[in-house]
């Protein structure tokens, strides 16, 4: 095992027990060598949240690395085969908790950066990081509050590269331009409550749901488009009854996730929803919770300054994909800026035994410092 | 308020907070009445259970009252207007636990009982009584138990007269004579977990099921008959998923019971909701538990009897039903024996402040005794 910079700074961060919204000095140990070559750091503790804004240069275009210190619980320790917060090499896998979700390109980030500013110290425009510390939580004092508190004093940014591990199968496979949207809905079907022998006595709501369930089950919500897959509709929770087999239940609740693409809006999902229930003669109520809006970066400058890095330094053509869950890339592509997400290998994140190729390391701060090259040098 | 024999031994037996499975010496009262008009006392305890068995006479045929000495649970103690274990009259009506269901119907047996033999002494075959102390509990070592021990020494009874409560809106109005089969599944759709934003590595059950269950909930599954309503259906509970929004359920739990006809078999409706689920692709495991078989005593000389004895006692023509729960009538028929259900109004039972009006007590020993004059006099 050849040692390498990204490693060391990878080792130094995974050590942290950074459990969300912990950051345990993970932005400190970052923004000191940000700040020996150059960047302006700022410290924004948003309630029990550390985030981090850290700049180089003052003038436009704005590159901005993007991402979080904290972790997802480790589950129980015992089914872990080393501490998790110990980091450990076995057989060129690098096994910790954040190893891939995402301490890792953190430190590719700041290695990338330390590189090209010592290649290039009067590089054109601004490189910047914003980095919290509650990814993995409720997101509400992270990215978001960052965001408004930049917007709030016309601080833009161009290009925005969020480190999240995008890798399928080879570091550098997927590069994800976009997310779907995600809408929520908690419906409640009402009925009324009864004995099972008196059942004309009681409004069973799983009776009188079930058609409309079983037609929003089969519905297609659009075809997807070039960036993105068909809409999925995903009813992850459902709920009637007492535990007792001789009472009808009152009301049955269900729990619906949409994730959507940009060919239908959560309007549109909404009123689409409604209709079949309607049309079904269901009585209910719902609710409805937009977590996410979907967003798009088209190719351009910042697709194509990753493309290439990424074959130049590992001979793959990587593709674009919008599938997958949501991340802080969300909050940052309403401000306009091009917003891309590309790192390590997603396999492992929030698993026991989470890990990373040790040997995608320094590539990946390469991939890293070119696209910085590509477009600021 | 006008004192009655009937009031009296039926305040006696509210006293006792005789809750399933605890009989609290209220067979032990019974007995006592009994066994000083001749009847010979049987006390049959199995397990936690006790039971009683009396019977006056040797001969056939046997007319059997049976009934059942514990009540329900009394749910929060606040909630009651006067102590339910402290029998109340107010406006007429005698307020406690087991009033209606069926300490009031006890008490007027052995009244008719004690009536009847005082004016014929030597009255025609036997007078049985049936009593247990688990039918509100899991009828295992109550009614069951007696049944097997008397089958087991060959003795047999003609007919039975059950104290529930049938009657409806006047006393005497219903008599049930039958009751539905019912049948239980517990069915479990079998899917893959996953995580929403992935569906395609997921399988919902909640989706794959949902138009399986959209079918079973509209299909008909017979059209009931001359005594019976037609078959229902009725899903008691169903659940699925794990309380987060983001994931696919791994599998689904749906608790089903059928209250059938004598049109259908259990047999045939398993195969029915196989056939069903299995045209729907739906991988499922399924546990069938059949809580009683139909049964149905047609007019004839029991019935009669107590229509007659209805009439003249307060002028209504009783109509007959099978509709309603379970009884332990479900466990004598099958010995051959003509079985009906006959008692107060069953408006409250099981239900906070249950009450009878006091003044069908006296109406309702007097029926049950001119049944006695009409089959045995």
């Amino acid at each position: 095992m050849i040692s390498s910079e990204t490693l060391e700074l990878s080792l130094q961060l995974l050590r942290q027990p950074s459990v969300t919204p912990i950051d345990h000095t993970c932005q400190e140990i970052m923004a000191k060598r940000l700040e020996k070559i150059g960047f302006n750091i700022e410290n924004m503790r948003f309630d029990d949240v550390d985030n981090l804004w850290a700049r180089k240069g003052t003038e436009s275009p704005v590159f901005c690395f993007a991402g979080h210190t904290d972790v997802v619980p480790t589950g129980h320790l015992d089914a872990w085969n080393s501490d998790p917060f110990v980091p450990e090499i076995r057989d060129g896998k690098l096994y910790g908790r954040g190893s891939a979700d995402m301490k890792t390109a953190l430190a590719a980030m700041v290695i990338a950066s330390e590189r090209f500013v010592a290649k290039h110290p009067n590089h054109k425009g601004s490189i910047a990081f914003l980095i919290t510390s509650d990814e993995e939580g409720p997101s509400i004092n992270g990215t978001v509050k960052v965001i408004e508190t930049l917007e709030a004093r016309n601080e833009k940014m161009d290009w925005c590269l969020v480190g999240e591990p995008s890798s399928t199968n080879k570091l550098g496979d997927i590069i994800k331009n976009g997310r779907r949207g995600s809408l929520n809905a908690n419906l409640t079907i009402k009925g009324k409550q009864g004995h099972v022998a008196y059942p004309h006595l009681a409004i069973n709501p799983i009776h009188t749901a079930s058609k409309a369930i079983a037609e929003l089950c089969e519905t297609v919500w659009d075809e997807g488009n070039e960036y993105f897959p068909a809409t999925s509709f995903q009813i992850s929770n459902i709920n009637a009854g007492t535990g007792a087999t001789n009472v009808v239940p009152g009301s049955m609740n269900l729990l619906i996730n949409w994730r959507y693409s940009t060919e239908v809006t959560a309007e549109e999902l909404k009123v689409r929803a409604i209709e079949i229930l309607d049309r079904h003669q269901v009585d209910y109520d719902i609710q409805w919770t937009l977590s996410g809006l979907p967003f798009l970066t088209p190719v351009g400058e910042l697709v194509n300054a990753a493309k290439n890095a990424i074959h130049n330094v590992t001979g793959i053509k990587a593709e674009l994909s919008t599938s997958g869950g949501t991340s802080d890339g969300r909050f940052i592509a309403p401000t306009g800026a091009q917003v891309l997400e590309l790192g390590v290998l997603n396999a492992t994140i929030h698993q026991i035994n989470e890990h990373v190729d040790v040997s995608d390391l320094e590539p990946l701060a390469e991939i890293y410092e070119q696209i910085l090259e590509n477009l600021l040098a």
